[in-house]
């Protein structure tokens, strides 16, 4: 009874359309270049960022790992992001997390010119998207939406809970909701009586890296819920946010973990940094 | 029965330490100066621009009025905001609005150093407010907790709506009472069933610009409520978002238009510009 929004079919859709542009720029001499700095032995970290690579390539997007390695300092970190910032082959830059103890990745990612910032982690890109001015959206945040979007289901004038406030997602995402007349309301640790507030939603985004939090005891019949959740299973696989077991028959609508949010967040990151490299052609 | 929030005794003592603040530093060859540019022949906002020197000076701080008049190009006052920015004897800048046509105050507000950026309207001031770092956060904005704060109500916990998802106010407000723990809601024009949703929190934040918007029928018996609009009236005072006389006996407490967030704004831009001269002071 609970239809599976899932985000393969738009993520194919997005990487298909990427792609055409990615070819389209090669052939006039600017050929996308995106590159990711990584600071860490993280296992996972790891994988998530060949994956990327891959998904990169498949796009005709190059796509250059800075491994500077878990010995990395904040100023190693500083300097090979200004320095990709001001090298006129890179189009795109992300700044992969964990980084070494020490080394903040919302200070570090401040030196990401915000024009290659195609995950929008630079604090000017959140604020400029917050002041309504172009910037690059956390990818993450903006692929809430974009599921949404690819559904057809509209938000604007519905009520929005936004679980979880964090810097990368529950915040950026409840901006970028608010920026689509939402009426958004964002939840956390420290919320009382949470089903209440999700029970009073249309749409539920669960951002809080909890694995099974929400269950049918927090939505009305009939909500609609984005789980965001990427919670690693002993089992090697992914769990949400969201209990879908528990939820299902109650819920007009979920996002699946996997298959849900995740690929439409990899297939933005790519068109953001075909779209980068299409403005760097644009100006040149 | 509803007692009255004024902002006024808390803006007497927040002026009182700044003003002793302002006199060390001028003692210490660091005399804080705060720059305002402005460039409209607005009446009101000329009335607002001499009321802030005026409080200005009587706490020892320096205030330098930039009229470039409502012929000024978006270049004349970027170049302004740019030099005063570079200029080492100021510390506080603050962009009047409204501007010329054709002059985004939000671009604009880019060309000003964050460290001097006292009234927060920088959008690098407000992702760095957004990803927890420090940087000065709207005057307004801050003002809404601080009058909160100096009456010793608790927002941690507690569901908070605000009504208005401006720049200035309603969203740096709600990112604001989201770092201190409350449960933040947001709504707008586009707001379906604003009673409902204003009924529910238990704080009410009104930044709508809409004269009398919330009434007793928005709120719950007990509620908080905190106004922060400052509409003319025909008879050239000022009324707020909140229709006082509706809400009189229902509310538990509400910010009094004029005298309640008002004051306390203006104090805390002045407390803002003798950090920054502070910090400057300490840097040199």
């Amino acid at each position: 009874m609970t239809d599976l929004l899932s985000g393969r079919e738009y993520a194919a859709r997005l990487r298909e359309r990427t792609a055409a542009e990615a070819a389209r720029l090669a052939a006039s001499g600017t050929p996308p270049r995106l590159a990711v700095v990584t600071a860490t032995a993280d296992e996972s970290s790891a994988w998530y960022v060949r994956s990327i690579a891959r998904a990169a390539e498949k796009c005709g997007i190059h796509c250059d790992i800075a491994d500077l390695g878990p010995r990395a300092t904040p100023a190693d970190i500083g300097a090979r992001l200004a320095g990709l910032s001001a090298d006129h082959a890179t189009h795109g830059i992300i700044l992969q997390t964990p980084l070494p103890p020490g080394a903040s990745a919302q200070e570090l990612a401040a030196e990401i010119a915000v024009a290659k910032d195609v995950d929008g982690a630079n604090p000017l890109s959140l604020g400029r998207l917050a002041a309504g001015l172009p910037a690059f959206a956390p990818a993450t945040a903006e692929a809430v939406v974009a599921v949404l979007d690819a559904h057809g289901i509209e938000v604007a004038g519905r009520r929005v809970a936004v679980v979880g406030r964090s810097t990368v997602v529950g915040k950026p995402a409840a901006l970028l909701l608010l920026d689509r007349d939402a009426t958004v309301t964002v939840a956390h640790s420290r919320t009382q009586d949470l089903a209440a507030l999700t029970g009073a939603a249309d749409i539920v985004v669960a951002a809080a890296g909890c694995p099974g939090l929400i269950t049918a005891d927090h939505i009305r019949p009939g909500a609609i819920l984005v789980d965001v959740g990427t919670n690693p299973t002993p089992d090697g696989g992914l769990t949400g946010d969201i209990d879908a077991a528990s939820v299902d028959g109650r819920a007009a609508a979920l996002t699946p973990v996997p298959g849900g949010v995740g690929p439409v967040t990899t297939a933005l990151l790519l068109q953001h940094t075909v779209r980068a490299a299409a403005e760097a052609n644009g100006a040149a």
